[in-house]
């Protein structure tokens, strides 16, 4: 197949939650929305725990994908003309297309055709792709979830420590966009081997916000060299 | 005292590393640099470990301030014209004063001259100065290494999950950007109460990356609502 070929005209989205509704917007602005009459592909954007239930209420012939980071593609039977597409991004409630721009997309197939499919429909979304076995998902999914669900709490922990100190939290947003920025060079005390200062931490959450020591513990444990 | 007073005129920083190199260059742009004479403030860009014994090698006579986010004042000893200014962000080894442009500083000070001098030179140096008592100092500090350091420790942790799934590690930088922009609202199972997927990631981790099972845990302990 070419990779010039129109391979979907008429997309059609299931489910407009946070990421369907971005979805939607982009195939809008691309002009692969869905309008009447059959589409040449089923996006399913719901919960995962619909897309087994969904997937079965539609009638086999067009193809069928899902957005799912964590879902294998057996979920989407009885289809065989199928993909999973990942868009690695967090989305706000604004059902703005631009949010996919600059994020990159993790596209799983059981087939050569399903594969060119996942990658035509990124690069229409304007998502970068890249591919993933489906029994790497899981584990593809879990590091997103490090990087992104834990970075709120970190920033929510760490918030409520600067509170407790007196400081106003919104101080640390700085310091985290320049550690991006910085490429993730660690500084502080760890890099300089300072472990009096760490121990002198591990005491204070002790006393004043126990409810971190362990997760405090288990993060200083990990980034010791 | 006058917010427009000109409180130092010649300030002379000990210790050139990543903080010292840039903090020099911002008072060099703002003509504040010490040539030679007696400097009005000495400005310690020392090793946290080393802050007592340098203190103690200057004259009395010059205010003394120091860096540090976690040490108190007291080992500025003897000296009684002291403040500490901690800038609250990561420096690279470029020496570039633009690093401090956006950042946040912790200023401690046990007088009320000392915490006017404090301000008066954040506002120099281009950072936005906020107070926080000496005994305080541990936990605010506590606070920055969990968002700024640990950081490092999730995209860290989070990449070698994604090469182990064979997906690209610098995928998950527009994610981690787009978390901060969108004011750390927590999406993903958790947000979503999908316990299933948590247990699944574990259970991903305990084989391919044990070494990561027991921050995941602790970490999902205090993201959960």
């Amino acid at each position: 197949m070419e990779e010039s070929e129109q391979m979907f005209k008429s997309i059609r989205i299931i489910g407009h939650g946070r990421a369907g509704s971005a979805l939607s917007a982009r195939l809008r602005e691309r002009g692969l929305e869905w309008r009447d009459g059959d589409p040449d592909l089923v996006l399913l954007c719901v919960p995962d725990s619909a897309i087994r239930e969904v997937a079965g209420t539609i009638e086999p012939g067009p193809w069928v994908a899902h957005i799912s980071g964590a879902t294998p593609l057996a979920v989407l039977a009885p289809h065989v003309l199928r993909f999973g597409l990942h868009p690695l991004q967090t989305f706000n409630r604004s059902g703005s297309g631009d949010q996919l721009d600059g994020a990159w997309a993790a596209v799983t197939a059981d087939t050569a055709a399903g594969r060119a499919r996942g990658f035509w429909l990124a690069e229409r979304l304007g998502v970068q792709p890249f591919e993933i076995r489906d029994e790497a998902r899981i584990l593809y999914h879990a590091g997103a979830a490090i990087a992104s669900n834990y970075l709120v709490t970190l920033y929510r922990s760490a918030s409520r420590l600067l509170e407790s100190a007196g400081a106003p939290p919104e101080a640390l947003v700085p310091l985290m966009r320049r550690t991006i920025d910085n490429g993730f060079d660690l500084t502080g005390p760890i890099a300089r081997g300072d472990w009096a200062t760490i121990d002198a931490h591990v005491a204070a959450i002790h006393d004043t916000a126990p409810e971190f020591e362990r997760m405090y513990r288990a993060l200083a444990e990990v980034t010791a060299p």
